[in-house]
């Protein structure tokens, strides 16, 4: 995990049980947040007499900040998230390229699609209306993007299998043992076994790291799958599961009410609260036995 | 708080301590997540026949996932943010509007900005380079676009008092105990004196409600106030800060390396873990007595 903490010195104040204060400085872990660019190119076609056209340049580029590492699955799971690849297959060429030390590291991400494939039109939420945007909208925006159906997925999980993926995310989270300071998301088969697990100072992309490792793994669509987060699930990660045909989405907390919305009419199971000997379900409940 | 909170339906699965399974359906409170459009307009010039030309029309226009509530507030403290207004002597009008019901709800926030104004360019981290992005590029755009200076901002907070300050963030959180779903941002007098607490599912949106409250109540630049946060502490909440002239930045959980790195570019003291009997400060540790 080199380069996701960063040691630095701080200052630790204490008052001690009888009253007494502390002071003193000690060194502390830092989970690192950093800009990354990514950058999509389309192929462009070659004509007729064997000659390549000269390219296109970058198509479209988004700047994130994230946690270093696994850069290449923050792009391909992101792309995957905006519709604009369903597999590796889609990709010609990836290249990633990082200079420089400390606060000057520059780090950059570039995918290049296969000839025929547009660039991510934007988000699903930064759909732009000029008479007004609701709820029904941006799910509605969802399911012309969803290229699997999530909905028609008959795996079953048992619940009790669901009650040990959070301790089991836990167990694989190694920089969050350090700093304290990351979320994280894993994907497991049905039956509890793990496939992997990330971490990442933003929750959707530690989604995005391991939806692109799935990509790269060839997994997609992720048919009987769960993806199990560490934090909440809002409208975002039950946005990504979907567009990755994941059929369960299970967060150790609670759900936001589009988040639930979106799983409703998407037919993706969604567990919230999910903590040693209990959790709750919000949507398509018959798939947990 | 109506619209914050909303009830569904959900089925409950328990293992009891012998290990008896129960399943049952009970209502469950959410913290409610929908879209809100901010648009921000220019106002045209008076020409000199005394004639005003006709409105430019919407120059930026933002689509939000927050919780319902405060939204004037959230479009103030954002503008604060992308250092678009410094008060709200740079605002001539703001008007909300919201229609519909449940998921077809849409929601909207006006702000037409005084004569002279420009909307706001853009994030300060979606700067772009073709050269490439790294952490000192974010952290000279903020010092680029900063209105105030923190650095110099003398005030002295005992950590005694940063150490009541999560406990009373949390006694001022209605929605958080009945959904456990909202991170909450708190803006206190550097004595503990409460002025203000925001929740929204989104962090950075608490934080810009906590901003645009001050904006309106004239209380900016927020020299010797303290922001408390409920959870971590990334790049963004600092340089919020930062925009909103606040010398300190105190954290339930961990902050990030860019968090700090900024923070101790600036002068912002930031503190972290900030729980019971202790705290940890990673920049500007002199203010904290």
């Amino acid at each position: 995990m080199t380069g996701s903490t960063r040691r630095v010195r701080v200052e630790r104040i204490t008052v001690s049980a009888d009253g007494e204060p502390g002071r003193d400085g000690r060194p502390d872990m830092l989970a690192v947040e950093e800009p990354v660019q990514i950058s999509v190119l389309s192929s462009v076609s070659v004509s007729a007499d064997g000659v390549s056209g000269s390219d296109r340049g970058t198509d479209i580029s988004s700047l994130t900040m994230r946690t270093p590492g696994h850069d290449i699955d923050l792009a391909l799971g992101w792309l995957v998230g905006e519709g604009t690849i369903t597999g590796i297959d889609d990709v010609v060429g990836v290249a990633q390229r990082s200079r420089g030390e400390g606060l000057d590291r520059a780090a950059s991400v570039r995918v290049r699609l296969r000839e025929g494939l547009a660039g991510p039109a934007g988000r699903a939420f930064t759909i732009s209306s000029a008479c007004g945007i609701c709820g029904s909208d941006s799910i509605e925006a969802v399911r012309l993007r969803a290229r699997w159906d999530v909905e028609s997925d008959r795996c079953q999980v048992a619940a009790s299998v669901l009650m040990t993926l959070p301790q089991q995310l836990r167990e694989r989270q190694a920089t969050f043992d350090r700093t304290g300071g990351l979320h994280a998301a894993g994907l497991f088969r049905a039956d509890g076994t793990p496939v992997v697990v990330r971490e990442d100072v933003g929750r959707h992309n530690a989604v995005d790291k391991v939806i692109g490792y799935a990509a790269r793994e060839e997994l997609l669509p992720l048919r009987g799958h769960v993806l199990q987060v560490s934090g909440r699930a809002s409208m975002e990660l039950v946005y990504k599961a979907i567009m990755a045909g994941i059929p369960v989405l299970s967060a150790v907390s609670a759900p936001s009410s589009l988040a639930v919305e979106l799983a409703r009419a998407q037919g993706l199971t969604l567990a919230g609260f999910v903590r040693g000997r209990a959790l709750n379900l919000y949507a398509r409940a018959d798939r947990v036995t």
